[in-house]
């Protein structure tokens, strides 16, 4: 069987600090477009491919995670959209569209099929189901629904608020009944949140001094919800300004991803005198929940009652300078990239 | 009416930093044995008041949270045992023990009886109204069932495990089946820990250079529920130790009562890859169930399942010492100061 060009982008080592471009690299390599016998395995063309700050933690030489560390030399794993190409496993059929993990090339073998899921809604934007309808938008709601356990009128906040979750942790609060504020890092997306996400305010957090003062200025009664996305001085603002019995959902931590020694957190004691809960999330843990999720967004998005934003980058080659961006925070909403056309 | 002598360990003014006796004066006041008719209040004689860490926070001038600050140049305020020796209000008698919020000091005029207990328990030392059967005994009650979620045969980690809360603590969660292990800070208190308190392994904080390391030890398999009373390096290390799914109760912070920079904690992003749950507690807010806290906690002493080890100062004079000794660890269990004897 003849061979196909496969580009791959290269993990090349560990690193410390802020991953840049050159910690990856684009190799082109040839591959079959078949499957061996009895392995049950399947071929995918990926289409579409999820950038996600998670996997920051994925570069770093740390084998007791909940998730294994990329291979150095290998390509790049994450999120994906795929079609199925070839496949040794009578779940899959040639022409299947599936999401789950891959790899950061054009052609994966998935040896792994039961992380996998087949895609049902074919009248969604396909690339939706690595942010919307996948990961980042099941956070949002096992985060929102699950550990902020939300009640109708409270005041949320939401950092990192246009991001992949934020974003519809946003309108899911909103929808609920809450008084929604986010932050973000540029007035584009400050824009974007008060205009066409439907928060009630916005505010760059680059342009405050005082993060405490900003907080005090948008929610003068002090925050029920805190949805946090970034953890460092932010959680340590919103921990002075959290009403008795607030709860906090930790996930992402973006801020603290590139650090070797994260940035401490001086207000835990807000805890005691304002009974605060504080919760880390992984969605993982509440996968029973994944029915009922995609019944609610998809209804949602179909009555035009939510929106979802996508930083869209074209071609495999875009994909390092796209994952790098969400470290500085260059992406406006979900970084997706773009791989092919079917 | 004649005038009795009211002996009052009067609140100086506010301070930073660490209490100092000095904060204190012991003043020789008059006051006459009666209550002004029409007033509703009650005139008791002290026997027992309490040394609690809490208290430090009453000595900034910070007036939202949730208990005002002391009143600079009047008696000092707090839990005690004491007998009614006048009495306007219909609720309680002459020759009544009660429990609750009092002046240091002999005697103490009692405007806001609402929050008084009046004790039943005659058989039950005096003194463990402010101790195992009053607010340390209840926190803990209510911090381990409610708070911590057990689970039989969970790993449980306690920190300043001999004191008021912690021994109590510990022993409930023994009583509950768990593995328990607690830190303190002498070789003393390490002792009681194994061998009055039936903790399965104890060590002393102080002797240990890495606590990373000390709880790695104790605890090879994680860490499934922290009480934590001491915040600081402790809660650092334990969340560095917590198994997925582990439950962390914030309860007191003592090492950091008296920092106006409180440190930072720096490992709270276990939060999210262990998806521990990390909750401040007030023992106020479970007050529905401080009748069954009494009947467990009573049919436990009675059947020797428990102990209790209380710190008795003898004397008025001695409360100053006592307080600041809370501070620097200088009390083994619970702090109690003896006023009088009925």
């Amino acid at each position: 069987m003849e061979e196909t060009r496969n580009k791959q982008i290269i993990f090349k080592d560990f690193i410390s600090g802020i991953p840049k471009e050159t910690d990856m690299e684009l190799k082109e390599g040839k591959i079959k477009l078949e499957v061996p016998r009895g392995s049950g395995a399947i071929l995918v063309k990926n289409l579409f491919l999820s950038c996600d700050p998670y996997m920051r933690g994925r570069m770093r030489e740390y084998y007791e995670s909940y998730i294994p560390p990329f291979v150095p030399g290998s390509a790049i794993e994450g999120f994906g959209v795929s079609k199925v190409v070839a496949s040794d496993n009578p779940n899959f059929e040639v022409g299947d569209l599936i999401s789950g993990i891959t790899g950061w090339e054009e052609y994966s073998l998935i040896q792994r099929t039961q992380q996998l899921r087949k895609i049902q809604q074919v009248d969604m934007p396909l690339s939706y189901h690595v942010g919307l309808l996948g990961m980042p938008g099941f956070t949002a709601y096992a985060g929102f629904y699950e550990v902020c356990s939300p009640k109708k009128g409270e005041y949320v906040f939401v950092s990192a608020a246009s991001g992949a979750v934020g974003q519809l942790v946003g309108q899911l609060a909103k929808l609920y009944g809450c008084y929604v504020v986010g932050s973000a890092g540029t007035k584009q997306k400050v824009d974007l949140l008060k205009n066409k996400l439907g928060f009630d305010e916005a505010f760059n957090y680059k342009e405050e001094s005082n993060l405490d003062a900003a907080l005090k200025r948008y929610f003068p009664q002090g925050i029920d919800i805190y949805f946090d996305n970034v953890g460092g001085p932010m959680l340590d603002a919103a921990l002075l300004n959290m009403r008795i019995h607030g709860r906090i959902a930790i996930c992402g931590m973006i801020s603290q991803q590139s650090l070797s020694e994260p940035e401490g957190i001086h207000n835990l004691y807000m805890l005691i005198t304002k009974r605060i809960t504080m919760k880390g999330l992984l969605q993982s843990d509440y996968l029973h929940l994944f029915p009922n999720f995609l019944e609610l967004v998809i209804s949602y998005y179909k009555q035009g009652k939510i929106v979802y934003i996508e930083d869209m980058n074209e071609g495999l080659e875009s994909a390092p300078a796209a994952l790098v961006g969400l470290f500085s925070g260059k992406n406006v909403g979900k970084g997706v990239i773009r791989v092919a056309n079917e």
